[in-house]
């Protein structure tokens, strides 16, 4: 199958879809744009946690128990800075220090981050693009019950327990889209946006924050597909269904596919949700059914080909 | 034991005895100056490997192999540096770099660098004083036949190779020692200050080269004694007398005391040496013939009583 698309993506559930796209589609066909909201600078590096959660997928190094972080990873640098009282709530492997290191040396080098993330993949062997939204930093600020928190003292240091009131995207309007994804938006040959089944309100939220990028892709004309991250009004993963609970919304992919409505044209729903379907369609969203749950590289395949299709069909019935 | 002393040391065989004078000496009597010329930045890391020497040994947590680095020490994030194609020449262990990771961070709070080291020693039970000379940065410029070259990659990544012809060091005319140097060193109990048998060029010339530190050296009026680095016309590690053959000079034990004799009150030679005491004490300086190989832990305890009685014999001498 040769469909030219992009795919928006956070992070495990976005990679699970991009490595089951890159067995689909040739590499220079896909382009994987990523959420750098959560990105953030701690012990003096720089980290991006979505970025590096892509490229250890589609590298084959990701933890498969996790589906973040490094395959086959040790802890010592924690354990000895836990020794010395430094900061260890963010759990940094052994051998994913190395990717850090490598990125912060070369952003103090001058170097964009979208070209440190294509050192760094074509040094993992990954074909695909990864595209950072932007070179410009942006910083998921989450207002809580307990005061605005950085996005990751929330997520993780906090274990996303706060009650959420509302996400800002600190830097976003003022972000520039990287040229790398105007231009794979730009393409003549581009035929399919996919949008994955990622957190709408952490991870997709911050992409559509950026002014130029949610204009190249209201102008990018072909058919935008996006993968219901919730399914039997539960989240897959992570705290979707709570924040969706905070927000005072319906947890259900409903939500979701309302949330979208104003720039998606299909909407994927898992089989569980079928009932759902009318209610989908009545917000003028083109919708399929399928098994959505992505446990195998079989499945990752299999969902990849599906929104393919399902894409190809919605811009069939556009024309 | 109670002899006020400080230390002023380089690496690996400073830190020998360093951790002697420790098992000799109550803690708040033995303050030890640290080299920081060689101190760098790499892959965005501020590292002190001198400091980190000291603090190693002295926490009985060093590499008991090489007398540098971590004991029990891993490198998988140095295996992964390599695969992303980074800089793998100065190799950090684990471990070790929990220790450059706190380093960096504080000195990007704002703390000094003798702060830093008192927080490490503190979280690694060091109750010995370890100091910088300076907070101020000082950098080591080896001039060679192959161009001038920053201090490790003379060191590390060339293996000290090249023909030295001159040694730099950059920034210490305008450093300034810390508070804490000169609090040791005007400390009304001190007795006696040692020089451990470091390398004089590249180790304690540093310590000099800093106007402050060598005016209240000259000011402290207490013995100062030296410990040969050199034995039987051969340096115990490193490239000291591959050095001093570079520049001109003979690669035996009086040629360190003739460097040192401005400012020197004894000098120990090794046993093997004893056929140079004539010619050192021609320079005017007491001399004491000694082991001075350090090998076990006994010896360096050894070392450090032999150094503090006649330090002690040299301080009635002058009387």
């Amino acid at each position: 199958m040769s469909v030219h698309c992009v795919a928006l993506s956070g992070g495990v559930g976005g990679a699970k879809l991009a490595l089951g796209l890159s067995h689909v589609v040739p590499a220079d066909a896909l382009a994987v744009v990523v959420n750098t909201a959560d990105d953030f600078r701690h012990l003096g590096l720089a980290i991006s946690p979505d970025l590096d959660t892509l490229l250890y997928t589609l590298a084959a190094r990701v933890n498969p128990d996790t589906g973040w972080g490094r395959s086959d990873e040790h802890w010592h640098c924690m354990e000895a800075l836990e020794e010395l009282g430094g900061e260890t709530w963010f759990r940094l492997g052994d051998r994913d220090i190395a990717t850090h290191l490598v990125r912060t040396a070369r952003l103090a080098d001058g170097a964009r981050l979208t070209e440190v993330t294509a050192e760094l993949r074509a040094a993992l062997g990954v074909k695909t693009r990864v595209l950072p939204v932007s070179d410009d930093a942006i910083a998921t600020q989450v207002h809580t019950d307990t005061g605005v928190l950085p996005f990751q003292e929330y997520f993780v240091r906090r274990r996303a327990e706060p009650r959420v009131q509302a996400v800002e995207f600190a830097g976003a309007g003022d972000a520039q889209p990287s040229p790398e994804v105007l231009a794979a938006l730009q393409d003549a040959r581009l035929q399919a946006i996919l949008v994955a089944p990622s957190n709408p309100w952490l991870s997709i939220d911050p992409l559509l924050a950026v002014p130029g990028f949610a204009a190249a892709l209201r102008e990018a004309l072909v058919p935008v597909v996006a993968v219901s991250p919730i399914v039997g009004g539960r989240a897959l993963k992570g705290p979707t269904a709570k924040i969706m609970g905070e927000l005072g919304l319906t947890q259900s992919a409903l939500a979701v596919a309302r949330h979208y409505q104003p720039w998606i044209d299909g909407f994927i729903l898992d089989t569980v949700d079928k009932d759902l379907r009318p209610d989908v369609e009545a917000l003028g969203i083109t919708v399929h059914c399928s098994n959505t749950i992505m446990q195998t590289l079989d499945d990752r395949i299999e969902l990849a080909r599906t929104a393919l299709d399902f894409a190809r069909d919605c811009g069939k019935a556009a024309r």
